[in-house]
Formats: C-alpha cells, sequence, structure tokens
C-alpha cells in the first residue's frame, strides 16, 4: 500500500464516519493524519488512539492543517461541507485533492460548478455503510468490510486523482465502487437509504405501546434499527434531496395502497401475485449483489 | 427435563417450524415423536435425522398417530389448523393437550368455542420466531433462543397443561413467555408482523431497478429481507386478520404523509422534532426488550 506514502491526509470532521475513515487510511501508511473537529475531547481522544497525528478546534488550525494537505476528506453534514470548500478556498495546498462523504451529491455539484479554484480536484464520494450509533467513540473502520462505495465523477477530475481515491477505498474494505452522475445518485440513494429511513421513522412514530417488543419476532427489530436515527443529519438530508424523495415515497405509497385495497377485498389471487413476484425481485436483486461482492473480492 | 418423558408428541406439519419445534422438542427426550406431512421425502429425511420416530401422509395414519399422542402440535396455516382440528376431532387421545403455532388466533378462538371435545385442552401459541427459509430442510431450533412466545390461554384451559406447555417452551429456547387475549394478540401481530411484511413487500414491489443493491449501504437490505416472503401462508395471514391490519396499515400511512409534508414543505424543525421523538421511543423500546431478555435468562 504505497498509494498514500508520504502524503498529508486530513479530515474534517471526526464524527462516526470520519473518525471511521481516518482508522482506515491509517492502516495505509500517510505520513500525517490531520483532523478538524469543533469537539477537543474528540480531539484528544483521537490523538490518545494515534488515530491522528494533529487535531485544531478553530479557523487558525484549519488554514494550517489544509496548507500542508495532500488529501482534504470533509466528513461534514452536506451544507457544511458546501460552505466549508467555500469558506476554506484559498487555504488548500496547491493541486489538493478534496473528497466527500455527503448523502446528496446534487447540492454540492450544483453550488460548486465553476466556483473551485483551478488547481483543486473535488471527487464527489459517498461511502455505503454507517451505524446507528454517533461520534468518534462508536467510530470502527469494519464496517466498510464488503460494502459499496459511490463515486460522482465530473469531467473535471483528473484520471490519476480518481484512481488515487480509488485505491484507498479498495484498501478501507470496499468491494464495489460503482460510478454515476450526481442525479441518479441521489435518486437511487432517495430510495435505498432515505426512505427506508423515512418508513422506519414512521413505522416506530405510528406505535404508541412501548412494550410491544413483547410481541415481536425479528421483523420490526430489523426494520426499525435505522429509526435510532442523527434527527439533524437526517432532516438535512430528506430535504436536501426533496423532489427524488417525496417521488420515491410517492411510489412505495402506491404499493401499499394497493396491497391494502386487496387485503381488504380478501383478494387472495392478487395478493399471491405480488408477493410471488415481490419474493422473486428480492432473490434476483440479492443475487446480483452476491455476485458483485463475490466477484470483486476474488479479484482483489 | 423430566416434562415429556414418557410422552408422544405429533408434529402436524414438517415444514420450517414444525420441523425446528420437533429438533428441539427431541431434546426434551419425549418417549416418541409422530409427525404428519404430505411430502413423504420430508418424512424419510426427518426420519433419517431421528428428528421423528414415525412419519405418515394419509388420512389413516393421522387416526393412528393422534390415538397415542399425549400432546399434538399443529403447525398447518390457519384456515388448515382449524380444519384439521375439526376433522379429526373423534381422533385424539383422551385428554389430549393440542397446540398450534399460527399466526393469527381469533380463527381458532370463535371456530372452535362450545365446540372442541371436553376432555381436550387447547392451549393457543405463537413462537415469535421464523426465517425467510422455508421446509423441513432448512429447520433449525437455534432460531428460538431468546426469543418471545406468546400463548393465549382460556378460561377452560387445565392450569396444569398451561404449566406443561410453558416448561416445554422454556426448555426450547424461549425467554419471554407473554399471555395475551386473541384480541390483543391478532392487534399486536399486525403491526409487529404482519405490516412489517406488508411494508417490505410494497418496498420491493415500489422498485424496478434490478441492479438497485449497488446503492445500497444495509438498510435496504435490512428492511427488506422478509419480502422474500411465503406468499401463500402471508397472503392467508393478511386475509385472517384483516380488520386489525388495515388498521395498522393506516396508522403508519398517516404517519408517512405527515413525514411526506414536512418535507415537502421543508419544514426542518418538525422533522427533527419527529425524528427525536422516534429516536427515543425506538431506544426506550429496545431497552425494554433487552430488560426482558435478560431479566429472564438471568432467572433461568
Amino acid at each position: 500500500m504505497e498509494t498514500l506514502k508520504g502524503k498529508t491526509v486530513s479530515f474534517i470532521g471526526l464524527g462516526l464516519m470520519g473518525g471511521a475513515l481516518a482508522m482506515g487510511i491509517r492502516k495505509q501508511g500517510p505520513d500525517k493524519i490531520c483532523a478538524f473537529d469543533i469537539n477537543e475531547e474528540v480531539l484528544e481522544d483521537a490523538l490518545r488512539k494515534e488515530v491522528i497525528d494533529w487535531g485544531v478546534s478553530e479557523t487558525e488550525g484549519i488554514r494550517q492543517i489544509l496548507g500542508v494537505s495532500d488529501l482534504v476528506v470533509i466528513c461534514l453534514y452536506p451544507q457544511l461541507a458546501l460552505d466549508f470548500i467555500l469558506e476554506y478556498m484559498e487555504d488548500f495546498k496547491e493541486n489538493a485533492v478534496i473528497t466527500d462523504i455527503t448523502g446528496v451529491k446534487k447540492l454540492l455539484v450544483d453550488h460548486l460548478r465553476g466556483v473551485l479554484r483551478e488547481d483543486l480536484d473535488l471527487i464527489l464520494g459517498h461511502p455505503m455503510a454507517g451505524s446507528e450509533k454517533e461520534g468518534f467513540g462508536n467510530a470502527d473502520d469494519s464496517i466498510f468490510k464488503n460494502r459499496n462505495y459511490i463515486l460522482v465523477p465530473q469531467p473535471e477530475n483528473k484520471p490519476e486523482n480518481l484512481a488515487f481515491i480509488k485505491e484507498i477505498i479498495h484498501n478501507l474494505g470496499f468491494v464495489n465502487i460503482v460510478e454515476t452522475t450526481a442525479e441518479v445518485h441521489d435518486q437511487k440513494i432517495a430510495f435505498t437509504s432515505q426512505l427506508c429511513h423515512v418508513i422506519a421513522s414512521a413505522l416506530v412514530d405510528s406505535e404508541d405501546d412501548l412494550h410491544i417488543t413483547d410481541y415481536e419476532g425479528g421483523s420490526f427489530g430489523d426494520l426499525t434499527r435505522i429509526a435510532m436515527i442523527n434527527a439533524g443529519m437526517w432532516t438535512e438530508l430528506f430535504i436536501c434531496n426533496k423532489e427524488a424523495l417525496v417521488d420515491q415515497i410517492e411510489k412505495f405509497e402506491k404499493s401499499m395502497d394497493t396491497m391494502k385495497k386487496m387485503i381488504q377485498a380478501e383478494d387472495s389471487q392478487g395478493l399471491t401475485e405480488i408477493l410471488s413476484n415481490v419474493r422473486k425481485k428480492r432473490i434476483t436483486m440479492e443475487v446480483d449483489r452476491q455476485n458483485k461482492t463475490s466477484a470483486k473480492t476474488q479479484k482483489a
């Protein structure tokens, strides 16, 4: 793993994801890891655990670490990530590579088009991993193993920088790197991630019995684990991706409504048909996932 | 484990659940285990694996095994379970204990009230465990470990038979035995189990991209594992519990709609409030579950 040899990497935000990425990148032998976080205790913890070498918590410190960083990984909520790049545009090292992990992509693409300093290269990315836990204290880079990583390359990205980022992602344990546009990313994520979080939250919201788990056999637990949600972050993600998310919610509502009407009408044949199709479709989706995971694992 | 010493137990239906229960009960040392299944290969497999001692696949065989069985465990779909008890009413051994595992309870209570032979004791039960896999070939009694078991005792049940069934359930690995009425059972199960299966199925139904798992980070997989559904059985469960299920679907739809409108209106404050409450509620539910599981495990 020579990719990061001699390089300085900075993490902007050292929460669950920033922390886990820093842990995984530490293993790839960079020259130095710096981090900005507003929480000084987090920085102390990260220094003590030797995840980072230098922690800063204010503007002057940010300018210093940016000035020496070959790679900057921005691990902030979407709007803050955008604001950060705009505010510190002049402070990045010449030819620095910047990447992000935000769950919506059109926001960054639309607001940074034609605005980013010409020598900088922003490679947009989205690691498809996480946890219902929050914060650096719960960070653990094993969450990346066998996961997907979505990249949203732009025409201006330099091929060597894309290859550099892909190598790092691969070394973190991700097995399936998918490249797509910001539009497709936001539409797909509205379904696989945001809609799932809305459903899990609505399911918990609709039940008032706090002892309901007396009656559960696993399904409710599996469907609502992600309802232990970071309220601020998900509110921002939902609103940033409003159009695509509402579209997915309405498609889902339509399927629910069809099934509800069949149940009301005691339409056994219709229900059996839908459920048989759903079973086949879900198995096909699972096989597709497994084929990709195992193919890429063997290649590695 | 003296509970089953000298007893003969029959399983009616040797699918995933009947098979797993037979495996678990085998470990409790009954005198003999018999089984009825229409699939002779399943019976041969079960005999070979020494899960059962005697397998029958037709009416005359059913009469023979019922005539010698102290305990009969009916592991059929709801309507078939009801039909079975009505059809073979005169064939059960005197004072036999019968139990079932069906996912709806009012159907049996309503149709058997005042009809059951007086010496027989039917203890209605629902093991809250399962798998997206089907059939005896996938049966495994480890699925019962630390799970809930719901009992729906009736006024006519004999206390010694209830205690007998509870002892067996406990020995199978279940840690939380909940007693309730048929009405409450069907209402709670409509939420924890049936609504979850409708949601998972609707979610898969609403997506046409068979490569969608390229974009997933775990949530979609967790929410839709149960969409690999046994279409016939779940169609019957949904329709048998129509009123309670439609009621739960509509409560859920209302919560979804509230959140959708907040997303459309970019109501950050409202969304953050709902998501914060949901998080707290889900954590409270989880703590309740863990307390009960650990308390009963320690007691054991």
